[in-house]
């Protein structure tokens, strides 16, 4: 396999950081297009405003031209072509002179954070106003102010990418980013990129799941998708939503709602495996997306991967999660679990050991490694545990999990002993075999 | 709610503590008529000797006019109207004259807590005897000793009382509290004490769960109880046993003999959520009455709620567990505890979130809070909580329990999202409809 | 019950330990005859070679008369009359003269442990070579050297013994030890030795389960035995391995593949109450025969009792594994830890408590202790929990588990109580009443 190193990762997630997105317009129209240059199949559904989804229904288009607040002297104190977060998501169109003092409910600042920008939206309710350090908040002189708030807001589309990867199976697997959240590196040009490198390896494979990777807006567009396809959604066997994948911290899962389904198992083989640093985090009903996919309608099992939990880093939703923000290292490291994560799903089966009497003779087999060593005891003590365990309860996962034993040896195993008269494949009775 | 203080309970355990009680007799009764004092609607119930209880038969009925020991010098070294501990409970009548080496056997004390005098008892084989501090065993001079028991032992009756506080549905809560133990502050003038303030609180409510109140002699009372109501025992949900609720150690509760279920995850939560030491301790065929709720016929959901543990300090079982050795804040402190697990077990239910595709728009049904803050954020998080395990299969102890939000939060916001079109209740097949 | 001592086990090592063993032949048949010595009843089988054997065949039954390796000068630096590890087991015959580079590939010896000679065998592909120390490896002068190797490799039979001690059920209990390994100590003439005087105990009770003790060579031997008795197979409730059980590190268990099982529970309960240091490890299909009956088509209850674990000890498959390396003390123990799990596992029963509505009356049926004292508050807390969790559903070893009892005392209450009406035995379905 051959993934873009963590350079190439870095300068993507710097060519989507200047693009103005928002829940709908052509900020995310403009963003998936970047996104379909780095994997091919990339497909751009718009969904008309005011479609019914579940207890929602899409919302108008926002486009924002420009949104400025000029100060008594004219100067500029707040300027969208500077950062899109100098205006709230969503505000609607405003062209007015007010005191400072009637201003002041419509400006937002962070003062533990003075010299940062905060990221404010107001998408279900009509409103509107000016995000702006808390430095220069402070040393607004009084007088009248300029306010130009140049936006639609209007019936139009949500746009959402979707790549689909079909697989030998209609079993589903899901990556989901969202692509909402404008101007920031970590949050989440970083899962934006990652899924799409990630989409163009599960491109390289024939995998047994058809792989979905969804690129939408948060809330509302996870929710256009689970209602666009009822009949895909209970036969999503493994999911996870990719958010905040690039800063220093190390990698940072969140339980299904489930637990204990083939991606928390995956993840925790896959994470004990590298060895590195990781966190586990109980599911909850506050974060991202996968809020939606476990709502108990669905109940997916839809992990999270992140980095440092959400909120839980000062530059969380300001113009500080900037490009120092995310490193090459973390977005190689993201993408790298998340690969092996997919290979850990994809390879994970049951087998039926057919000489279960005893342990069958391996040498006669050629089976007994002929090299001695470290690699070489592994693999048969590889062997031996797949023979143990496979009688048809027990999946390689399983097998990787009670021996403590990689995933990738445990595979390896079944591959050899798979070749020989020595396992056959067990089909769970809901999966269609391999045609 | 207005509970009595802790000074007002104090005073209640003074009131009860130089009653002389035991398994019967007129100490009963006339502790029984103090007790209804503090609570309306105590029914006080007679069980005629004789009487087959399971394994066991109600005994004779034993009053104690005077009891006293009397030196060769006159001087009186054991005396019941000092305190009812002096003689052995259940001594028949006795008038003697005996030289000190036969009196021996008969005269108990504490070489290990040489001022105190032991309670002790002989409930089930006709003896005698005196309870004495040690310091005045050793001291007693070689002559012929009077022996003076005026008591009688005959047939009569086992005196209970009962306070039932009827409820919307036929599920019964249970509360128990020992009535047997003369002069002693925490074991269990305690225990009475604080079961009729409960009591008072439940009569004040209009629970889902009709609760019985028992005050009745330890084992055999208990075994009155359960035999008198064999309609009842089956409907028992959740019980507690009340003994030494006054001391100073921190509450300790006792697992049921299940464990997990309802009264034992109420107190689990409760006192989780006051987040003041507290203790847990395994179920075990040793303590009070949850031993007949807990014996294998009955297996009755019913836990001993105490402060330190019985058997482990050494005032236990004597006279030196006196009024100083209970404190107002502690009686206080072990009705909060009952208070909140009252309304935990009343409180808790099982809803079916009704929107349960994703997350419903909270906003539009104005359960978005309007202010900010720390309650506002936990109101939210509690509500999304609600909805996404309102599924049918948790209740909200479980979800007070997974989210590591407080029951009383929990339970507001399934209030709030009832009282839109979210949240339906959902009755489980054994539970009738509050009507 | 009378064992032999610690130091009669060590002499019947030392007796053991010269006898040439291997996986068939005279070395194992005189063994079997030295055992029988020590326990009447010991049966001997012969299997001709080439039954099958599930996926294996019986091999060609190997003697060896004398292996010797002569050095340029004449002198003799490896013979198996020094020691029978000398050889390579399995070695087919020799007579050749060979330069020291044509020999060095058949050397084996030990670079780290280079006093000692290591233990090879070469019983699946026909092979030769010599084991010797390093020392003597790194001193061999350049030259022609002699090898003689003076064996039989040819049709003949495996040999195997078995003491069977009849019991009241058809249940099967097994204890098996492997007779193959040739002059070693801990490996595995201590299993042996113990395994014998244990049958010579079993001998002596009439117990419920039908002991099997099996002494029969690794893995082959196992399945021989295994594919000699399908019958007998689905009936094994309890069994263990013994493999060096006389070093001087803690007793270890390994679980079975299953868990929890009867075996498990008994080891864990019997370690416990011993208080001594012990271990336990985790199933894994590497060790010795419970890899065999742990095999997924028998998935037997069988566990491994040994001391330090094989392979973590330096002397382990070398001469170093000698007399020094066992200790009477811990032959003893090992015994009588078995001894002590086999009544665990004999004395396991459930009761069922006839009299289940509270506590029934001891003192009526003289069950409550006549003396004080720790023993007879112990005697007086086992009934209660005998008793309380007599419902049919727990074992004796459920209630030493819970209660945190020793299985003596556990087992001591439910005499007591079932010689009077309070306690009746629940037979399981699958088991055979006793006739």
């Amino acid at each position: 396999m051959s993934l873009p190193d963590g350079h190439e990762l870095h300068r993507r997630v710097a060519e989507l950081l200047p693009i103005p997105r928002s829940l709908t317009g052509d900020g995310v129209r403009r963003t998936l297009a970047v996104l379909g240059g780095w994997c091919e199949g990339l497909a751009v559904h718009e969904v008309p405003t005011g479609t019914p989804v579940f207890d929602w229904e899409v919302p108008q288009e926002w486009n924002l031209r420009r949104a400025t607040l000029t100060a008594p002297d004219g100067t500029v104190v707040a300027d969208t072509d500077t950062t899109p977060l100098a205006v709230v998501g969503y505000s609607e169109p405003v062209r007015a002179e007010l005191s400072l003092e009637q201003l002041r409910p419509r400006l937002h600042s962070l003062p533990d954070l003075p010299a940062a920008v905060p990221y404010r939206t107001s998408y279900y309710s009509r409103s509107w106003g000016f995000c702006l350090p808390h430095d220069v908040l402070q040393g607004l002189p009084e007088g009248t102010y300029r306010v130009s708030i140049d936006t639609t807001l209007q019936p139009g589309h949500l746009t959402y990418g979707e790549i689909v990867i079909p697989g030998t199976t209609e079993e589903v697997g899901l990556v989901s980013a969202h692509t909402c959240h404008p101007a920031m590196a970590n949050d989440n040009a970083s899962g934006m990129v990652v899924a799409t490198a990630l989409a163009a390896h599960l491109r390289t494979l024939s995998p047994r799941l058809t792989w979905h990777v969804l690129l939408a807006p948060g809330t509302i567009g996870a929710l256009v998708w689970l209602a666009a396809n009822p009949d895909l959604v209970p036969s999503v066997r493994a999911g996870v939503v990719l958010a905040g994948v690039g800063d220093a911290g190390p990698v940072t899962v969140k339980r299904t709602r489930r637990g204990g389904t083939l991606i928390d198992r995956a993840l925790d083989v896959v994470l004990r495996d590298r060895a590195a640093p990781s966190a586990v985090v109980p599911f909850s009903p506050w974060g991202y997306d996968e809020r939606q996919y476990g709502s108990p309608g669905f109940d997916l099992p839809v992990s999270l991967l992140m980095r440092t939990p959400h909120g839980s880093y000062p530059q969380y939703h300001t113009s500080a999660d900037d490009l120092g923000f995310v490193h090459p290292s973390s977005l190689r490291d993201s993408l790298e679990v998340l690969v092996d994560t997919v290979a850990a799903v994809e390879g994970n089966a049951t087998y039926r050991n057919t000489s279960p009497y005893g342990e069958p003779q391996l040498g006669r087999r050629g089976l007994y490694p002929t090299m001695g060593g470290r690699a070489a005891r592994t693999a048969q003590l590889a062997m031996l545990w797949v023979l143990n365990l496979s009688d048809g309860d027990h999946d390689l996962l399983a097998i990787a999990e009670r021996s403590g034993l990689a995933m990738a040896d445990v595979r390896a195993a079944a591959d050899a002993l798979a070749a020989t008269d020595l396992l056959e494949q067990v089909y769970p009775s809901q999966t269609r075999r391999p045609t």
